[in-house]
This record gives C-alpha cells, structure tokens and sequence, in this order.
C-alpha cells in the first residue's frame, strides 16, 4: 500500500527515496537545471515531477510559470515557508511568470479565519514577508482566492471529475471543507493556464504532494482543456531541532519561526541536538556525527549562502577541530542576523505592499 | 430506518402521511394560511416547516422572505416547477420578498452546464417562464449564483460545519459535485438574511427536502449568525399520465413540460390513465374512479382555477355523467389554451428580462 502523506497532519517522512518511489516521482539529480540555488545543490530539493518540461522552458527561454499559496493563519511564518520562497525566487529568476494567492476561501474553510481577517493578514505580514525573503513585487502576480471568480467557478468543475473514493484515496479522508479546499487549490494550481497556455511548477514541501496528484488528475480528465499538468518541486522538511524530522509548531521549543526574538534563536539552537560527542576529548578525537546535527542543517537549509563556508564548517566540524558550542555560537549570530535582515526588508515591504495591485475578477 | 429522498433522482413517495412523519414535517392543514390558492386549498400542499411562522408574517405584516432556484439546463420546464411558482407567486402577494436564483454554478457542477450556457438559457426562457407563470419581475429579486460571491464565500463556510457522515445521512450518497452544489444552495437559501434577519419559505417538491434539512442543520451550528432556520412548504408531485406517482421526462410519452405543441398534449392526454370503466355503460351505471384518474388530477393541480367548475367536473365524473372521453376533452382543451396563453406571455416577458436588474457581487 501506498504510503499517504496527509498535507493537513503530515506524518514524518524519513525514508526520502521511499517516498520518491512510493510517489512515482523524479529525482532532482536526474534533471540539470541552471544555475541551482543553495537548496538545489545540497540535495534539500531532492525530488519533483516533470521537471525536465520546466528545465528545457528555462534553456530555451519559454514561458512558464511558478505559483506558490499564502495560508494566512497566523501572523509568523514557517522555516519550510522560507525553502518555498526561495524557491519561488529561483524561477522567478530564471524567467517564470510568479503567482502568489492568498488563500483566504480556505484559511475560512479549513481552519474558521474569516475572509477580513485572512485579508488583514496576508496585507499586514505574510505578503511583506515573501517579498522580504526575497520575491520581486514587480515581477510578481498577487491575489485573494476570495477575488478569484475564475478560480472559484473553475472549482466547481474540478469537483466534477473527482470520486470521493479517489479523494479518500489521495488525502486518506475527506470531509466537506476539505473537499471545497482541495478543489480551490486545484483551481490555483491551474491558473495562470486558464488564458495563456503554458507548463508550470509548484515548489512546496512534499507534505503537499495530494494536492499536485489531485490538480493532475483533473487536467487528465479535462483533455478538451488542454492544460499541462502541474510540475512540482519537493524540498526536504526542515528537521525539528530536537532531531525529529520535521520542525513544528506542535513542539515550540524546537522550532524556529519567522519573525523571532534573540532570546528565543538563542535559547532554542543551544539546545539543538547537534552531534557533538559526550566530551569535548572525545569530540576532537573522533569529530562530530554532523549526519545528526540539526545546526549545521540550520546552517545548511537557512544560514550560509556560500558553498565553500559551509564545507568549511563542515570539515571543521567533522574532524572535531570545531566544537558544538563553537557551530551553535555560528549559528546563533547567523539566526539573530538573518531575523533582523528579515525584519528590516519587512518594514520597507511593507510600504511596497500599499502599491501592489492585486488582481480581482 | 428513515426513508431517504434524493433531490437529484427521486424515489416515488407515495404515502405522503408516512413522508409527514418519518421526516416530523408539519400538515399543512394545522396552519390557517390566509387567501390560500388553489393548491393549498385542493390538497396538493400537503406539509411544510415552521409553517406558523410565516403565517404569523403574513398576518401581522412582518418582513419574510420566499426564495427559489431555477436550473438552468433545458429549455422547458416541468408542470412541478409551475407548482413552485404557483406557491411563490403567493407569497409574493402576501407581501413576501421574493428571491430567485440561478443556479448556475449547480448546473455547471451537476449537469455540465457552461456558466454562460446557463446564463442565456435562463435569460431567454427560464426568468421569462417564472413571468409568464405568475411571478412579478418588479418585486422579485433575480440573481446568479456564479455572480453572488457572498453565497460562494458563505458556502465555504457552511462546508465546515458538515460532516462527511451526516451528508451522506441526508443525501444517501455524497461526491464532490454534489457537497459543491449543496453547500452553495445553503448559502442561497440563507442569502436574504445576510443583511436583514428575517424569516423565509422555501417552496418546493417534497424531494427537496434534504437541501432545507441540511440548510437548518447549518444554521443551527452557527447560532453567532442568529439566522432563522428556513421553513418550507412542500407540494405533492403532479402524477405521471400512465398513473404513477411523478410525472418525469424520462417516460415522455406520460409527461407534459412547457410549453408543449398542441398535437403532443392531444395525444398525450387522451392516453392518459383516466379512471373511466371499461364500457360505457359500465360507466354510466357505476361512475368513474375518480381518484384514478390523472386527467382529473391535471384539471386540479394545474388547470382549473375555479373550485365550483372543479367540483361539478368531479360530481358528474365521479357519478357517470361525465365520460372519460369527455373529461380528456375538457383537459385538452384546458391545457392548449394554457399553454397559448403561456406562449404568448414567455414573448411579452422576454422584453421585460431584458431591463431587470440583476445583483452582483
């Protein structure tokens, strides 16, 4: 049986090349893109579908588009949120159409935030954020699911093609707000088609797999359409610092939002598991098991943007010359210097965000 | 067990006192409605909920609300549908605001039905029929469900308060498009309390029933809304020709829509299950078997207004005097006049659609 990964209440998923066989997916390696971002070459990014499609689009300069959706729950965002938009800010580089919707229909379906509230805070935090972690505004196409007619009306023809037992058999379980949620975003992922007829890439965490399977199974049975099935990028969960495999809010002393305060960085990566031996004798003769370190894969995911820093800190740490509290000092300064990059970019985004024009039907 | 009704394929209901109390419906007849029409007064009324609060509107002048749906899928409609708005048609009288909508999203997601099919079939012949019928364009308020975002929106929210389990309870079976156009009719049917509380009719065949169940369901979930549940007034179904319990298009030869050609209504009537004896001199000595007789039954559910000339046609078929020929020959009469008026109507109200004002959203 197929394992299912629920993108509402993922379950962990250690086993990355089960998933990509369990899955049918392609590995990242199996396809050579330009210019790879950081993610892209430590093997963060490990898997996808149909990327040769985006690949040859990138080569050949045609178009394309990534499209990447805003839960405007609460007002923090996500380590995993910032592998998305860097991402997103990949192919944006690499000539893609960018879309970001709010999902303001399934923020209210799912989870009860209502459409002014979910409005309030996609304005006020989760857009700046995005833009703040990288994305150019002007290259990039907002809006609210609430706005989007097409994408609503769309959903109900997607719900159309699907069974319950198809549904029961992608999500694991259904039940109507679910439903109504999955349909929008299928509506989503297809958009930026419905006028212009082009393939496109969605890079999410592979918890969100359902989602592309779904939109594919749609287009499938929507031939008079013409739509190309959704491509998609899977990046590898952020590990919890307590050594679990997915950092979560469910456990807040191991998990490091965005934004968050000196104290809290500090606190929290001192506390990280990190691979470092019993005593520091030991840790110099037989050197750090980094394959364990949840800082150095801070480091590695979020922290250092250069591939020879962090072979270096790698080597060091490796052969025991660095200690554990030596790479946490590292990552704290690096932690505590990237949330006041972040929360300075915020400000001034925020003031870009008052001249977006946002798209509405 | 609880009988189940499916609104999309009914099953036959004939014991309509059994429908009262598995469903714990009121009888019409414990209300006293004042200037009751011709289907309240023959019988063909039969149930209804919260009946005594519309009553208690009408009589003390109090805002309330009746609402209904067109489909839009062909271009007729079924003798059912006139005794839906043979029921608003008196509400409206009675001082109701009147809603109707076009449930064009539904018709997308059920039957396939283009958005702006939907749209044009109901401008050129479903808004101009309901005219035609009775309905007064001027105090009744159309809209389309495809440009109603706040019933959308609203959907979304009521697909939270449901489970999988209670829809399959109420509607015996569950898909996607299906929960789609069924949390959107909640949405329609509560539509008219979104600005102004106040409570509603739902007038509709017995086999709608499961929307106003799950509709009040709904609104007992969100008690923070404070909206009235939606009361309903149920009539019985117009008998297929061939004498079982609803006439359906899917026995052509025993069903009559509108419009229908004079030669089809000739023909379709004087086959007609008629409660006539097998000779005429049986006949004569024993009378007919009135409650048979489905031609009778068209003269009272649709085609005499007056309840004296019902009442002498009843008496002198009911005693032999009348002949099963003749009966047939007064209802084909009747019914081709009906549908010359209506034809000639549909092309007076046409103009008149084209200067309604529709909401948009």
């Amino acid at each position: 049986m197929t394992k299912i990964i629920d993108p509402y209440g993922s379950e962990l998923v250690q086993d990355y090349k089960k998933v990509v066989k369990d899955f049918g997916l392609q590995t990242f390696d199996s396809v050579n893109f330009p210019n790879p971002n950081k993610l892209m070459r430590r093997g963060v990014v490990f898997a996808g579908r149909d990327l040769q499609i985006i690949s040859k689009c990138i080569r050949e300069k045609k178009p394309f588009y990534a499209l990447s959706g805003i839960m405007p729950t609460n007002q923090e965002i996500h380590l995993g949120t910032k592998l998305v938009v860097e991402n997103l800010k990949y192919f944006q580089e690499q000539g893609a159409k960018t879309y970001i919707l709010v999902a303001d229909l399934e923020a209210q379906a799912a989870r009860g935030v209502s459409l002014q509230e979910g409005r309030e805070r996609a304005l006020k935090f989760h857009i700046p954020a995005y833009i703040a972690l990288g994305l150019d505004p002007k290259k990039t196409i907002f809006y609210f699911q609430s706005e989007n007619r097409e994408v609503v009306h769309f959903a109900y023809q997607a719900a159309r093609k699907i069974t319950l037992n198809e549904f029961k058999a992608i999500y694991g379980s259904a039940d109507p707000g679910r439903i109504m949620s999955a349909v929008t975003q299928v509506g989503d992922i297809l958009y930026p088609q419905f006028k212009e007829r082009m393939p496109g890439i969605i890079p999410v965490g592979i918890d969100q797999d359902p989602h592309i399977r779904l939109t594919r199974d749609v287009v499938s049975r929507m031939k008079e359409k013409k739509f190309f099935s959704p491509g998609s990028l899977y990046h590898k969960y952020t590990p919890s610092l307590d050594g679990s495999v997915k950092m979560s809010k469910s456990k807040p002393e191991s998990c490091i939002t965005i934004p968050e305060d000196e104290t809290a960085v500090k606190k929290k990566i001192m506390r990280a598991v990190s691979g470092g031996r019993p005593t520091l004798e030991e840790h110099r003769r037989l050197g750090a098991e980094v394959e364990k370190c949840m800082v150095f894969e801070l480091l590695k995911q979020h922290l250092v943007e250069d591939d020879k820093e962090l072979d270096d800190i790698y080597q060091d740490y490796k052969s025991g010359i660095m200690s554990a509290g030596e790479i946490k000092q590292i990552a704290v300064e690096k932690m505590i210097n990237f949330m006041k990059d972040f929360n300075n970019k915020l400000l001034k985004a925020r003031k870009q965000v008052d001249k977006l024009q946002f798209v509405k039907f």
